[in-house]
């Protein structure tokens, strides 16, 4: 399964140098990772009402920055799982203007729960199966 | 040469499950390098006007997340040239609170002009001897 | 003239009690300001090279906030200019989820020019009539 | 009771006219609450846990930007609790760099508790009276 979805790069996103100031990439990878689990079906409410989680936060991630953005630039983000472990997964992002590849990150996230200590704690979970489904079909 | 600032984690850093959002540590990162280039004389002006350059640009950067971190946290971020190379140097960010290491990212990236071909391209030059010098002293 | 575009509430937007962080409308209502400029024909190039201004930077901004947003929220943002002065003109952006308003804003911005005395100061001129009249048509 | 406290400029705040992207100063502001909030023992914790309150949400925002604000700028903001109604209090935030006014904020905000129909819905509360002597004292 993979999602694309078209972003507007805003002024306000960019710098004094007029390109993307960098963080904003990691801003649209994390909304391009919401359109990909909506699109299996996984929800903020589903992750927490069906599976007791409170989503699915992020452990590393890093972006290679290959061409620089500027305002008015119309981009695409295309989205995907490449890799399972057991608690871990991989979301690859490539952001596209046109046909050229202009950065590409990865995310490294876990299913995690809240501590039941009462602690705001929260801890990874191996990843359910139900999920790696959803997010694996096409 | 290190530089250490204490960073405050604000109520609208924090996210639905009350923990940072992972791009601001960008954000932080980002600001942390500024100070240390300001540590070492580098403020953008001085990028500009003694070295005709726009900046140091990311080409890359990473984070591991180690433990959220919440409205309220004090942390400090320490951050410093951990490698040279012709074109390129690595940038380390160490986000504490108290002793604990929270998160660590690694920028990479370079000294870069504009274009002077009246695009707005811009492109890597070699890394100037003065600012390697300049950010290696303690 | 109005321009209606769709924003997508991302979760990046919301904060721990799980309703968008208000500096992110006004955020919105300058990407909205950006793309009724454009509708008009008035992109940053426009602004910097027909009329020699850096844009048509903020003198105040106002919004009340009617109906807090959620993640997953699709609203819709229409803006156009409500009033004209010499220097100064206002424009409105109505934020809808369906046709219930959620916030309205209104920005007052002027045209703004590069002092010419080697600061980095700007000044607001009177506007153009080009662009009062850009902004006006249907 | 007033709060002043230093925020530092940052590279990443600035826009393509090197000036802060305006949306910066709400979220200074809404930073800035959160300081004299908890000046006044009013922790996100004590809002729940004491009061059985959200928060103190915005119903409405307004600045006025009266000199723009640089990369590397010192600024300090006070703020405080102008005026009170039964469901609303009125914060004003003064942002000066050295005794220069740059801008000038009001949030109108209220205190607000969880509907309890199930439904993700606030509602806003008339102010507790302790919440009132809280922040106005000295």
């Amino acid at each position: 399964m993979k999602n694309t979805h078209a972003v507007p790069v805003e002024f306000g996103d960019t710098d004094p140098a007029a390109i993307v100031f960098y963080p904003n990439f990691f801003r649209w990878f994390d909304a391009s990772a919401w359109r990909l689990f909506a699109k299996a079906g996984l929800t903020l409410d589903v992750f927490r009402q069906e599976y007791g989680l409170i989503g699915a936060p992020i452990v590393q991630a890093t972006s290679k920055f290959i061409t620089p953005l500027r305002f008015g630039d119309s981009i695409e983000i295309t989205s995907y799982v490449n890799s399972w472990q057991r608690k871990t997964f991989h979301l690859v992002h490539e952001v596209l203007r046109g046909t050229e590849l202009c950065a590409q990150g990865v995310e490294i996230r876990v299913c995690a729960e809240r501590l039941t200590d009462g602690s705001e704690g929260i801890r990874a979970v191996p990843i359910p199966d139900d999920i790696r489904r959803r997010l694996s079909e096409d």
